[in-house]
């Protein structure tokens, strides 16, 4: 198979990557996706720094051993934790979700005035400040770490008035802070947008990473010549569902929290051990 | 070493067994403890049978290799799922937490209309409705699955509005059934207590699994003549705080959570791969 053939390889901790997913699967319709779930060692965003960099490192050999032209690093907590050493332990090409993050902010924010929230992992990594101060060394970051997020995504409650009072508790000091910006830095948190923008107020810009990630990776494709042929719109919707999913647990929850995130169940679903 | 002196092992996914512990502690003053949280891979909750199976059959090993004269699995998912797999696994005598909260629901409930609130897992293996109906064949049993609970107690969330409103959610069928007894089927669930029994009303029974288990351990000690001998009272509470800890990751979220449960952060903790 020539190497433009080959499905774009992404990973995350669990089910909440699925939103990168359905972002680059509406930008890149021509291309074949491979995605894997660590759903026997989801969260991340608790775990120390050598856990999660052995973690994501297995996932990304065991993608590339599927044989993909392109890694995401679809997890936040991954992203900001563990790309040096996942493009240290793979060949193909790495982009995680911090720095695409970070740019969308910047081009977006009118006075450099940022909050990201995202899981404690993450915010103690201060990979977002790092990223945002070197594009842009004038802005102000701000970072919150809101755990309840997670499972309140998860379990389906992201519309609800508890919600909206953790919501509430979390996003306060960014409220005091006036930020004009806010990154959701973790892939749950687009499942809470609404309740999120509705307790930060409409002026706030909500920045998910996915369509940010969409974008380098359609970029990376197209200059390094690894883009997929077009595919014809009948026979791309036949191959709509045969992108692949693999867990490494709980391959019906998986399937019952992925119609949350993607509306529909994923096709072909696999449990596997990593 | 004499074999009652040898420390009694306890493990959980995670920090939430430290209620079990307590409960041990108190009832058991004379005697040594060895804990594991397997924080790497919790929740167990959410997880497959035989990642549930695995991961306490790796940790019953590890704590077995330390030399321990009895294990608690404090665990409720890894007592509902894996407890003949752990008895299997190592020689020492092996308690798990179903059991003795089911007899404790039994002696306790004044009409047998009982409720068992737990993680999916649990309720899905209907181990406590078993272990009920095999004590009280004529027990009404009803379970429920109360997700947002543990995430509620490990971020210091119990007694808030919110946890009051989830509470009101997960346990209105309970409310509806007009149970009189209701176990506490998860050992981060003690920690919500005062809000659940407040949306339950006070007449309703709470039964909490750490002193059944307590009781039960006491009992196996002295009929197995493996009770350590009595220690002065001062001895005593210089030894209080040897009991030795150990996690699989974060051992420092461990310590901040672990105040919640004990009020004091363990003295002697350590950080392991199993």
């Amino acid at each position: 198979m020539a190497k433009r053939e080959l499905p774009i390889g992404i990973f995350d901790s669990g089910v909440g990557g699925l939103t990168v997913y359905r972002a680059l699967h509406e930008r890149l319709p021509n291309e074949k996706f491979v995605y894997l779930g660590d759903t026997a060692r989801v969260p991340y965003g608790t775990k120390s720094l050598t856990t999660v960099e052995r973690y994501a490192v297995e996932n990304a050999r065991f993608l590339a051993r599927h044989g993909i032209k392109l890694l995401v690093v679809a997890c936040n907590t991954a992203s900001a934790l563990a790309l040096p050493a996942v493009r240290r332990a793979i060949e193909a090409p790495v982009i995680g979700v911090i720095e695409p993050g970070a740019r969308a902010a910047v081009q977006s924010s009118p006075h450099g005035r940022i909050g990201v929230i995202a899981t404690e992992a993450t915010v103690k990594s201060r990979a977002y400040t790092r990223a945002i101060l070197q594009l842009a060394p004038r802005a102000e970051v701000l970072e919150r770490a809101c755990p309840l997020f997670v499972p309140l995504a998860e379990e389906g409650w992201a519309d609800t008035e508890v919600a909206r009072m953790v919501a509430e508790e979390y996003l306060r000091d960014l409220r005091l802070a006036e930020i004009d910006t806010l990154v959701l830095g973790c892939t749950h948190y687009p499942l809470l947008r609404r309740t999120i923008q509705s307790v930060m107020g409409e002026t706030v810009r909500i920045i998910e990473s996915g369509e940010a990630v969409a974008e380098q990776v359609a970029r990376l494709l197209e200059e390094e010549g690894l883009a997929h042929a077009p595919v014809e719109k009948r026979a791309r919707s036949l191959c709509d569902d045969l992108d692949h999913f693999y867990v490494t647990d709980a391959a019906e929850r998986f399937a019952r929290v992925a119609e949350r995130f993607l509306g529909r169940a994923p096709k072909v679903l696999e449990a596997v051990e990593i």
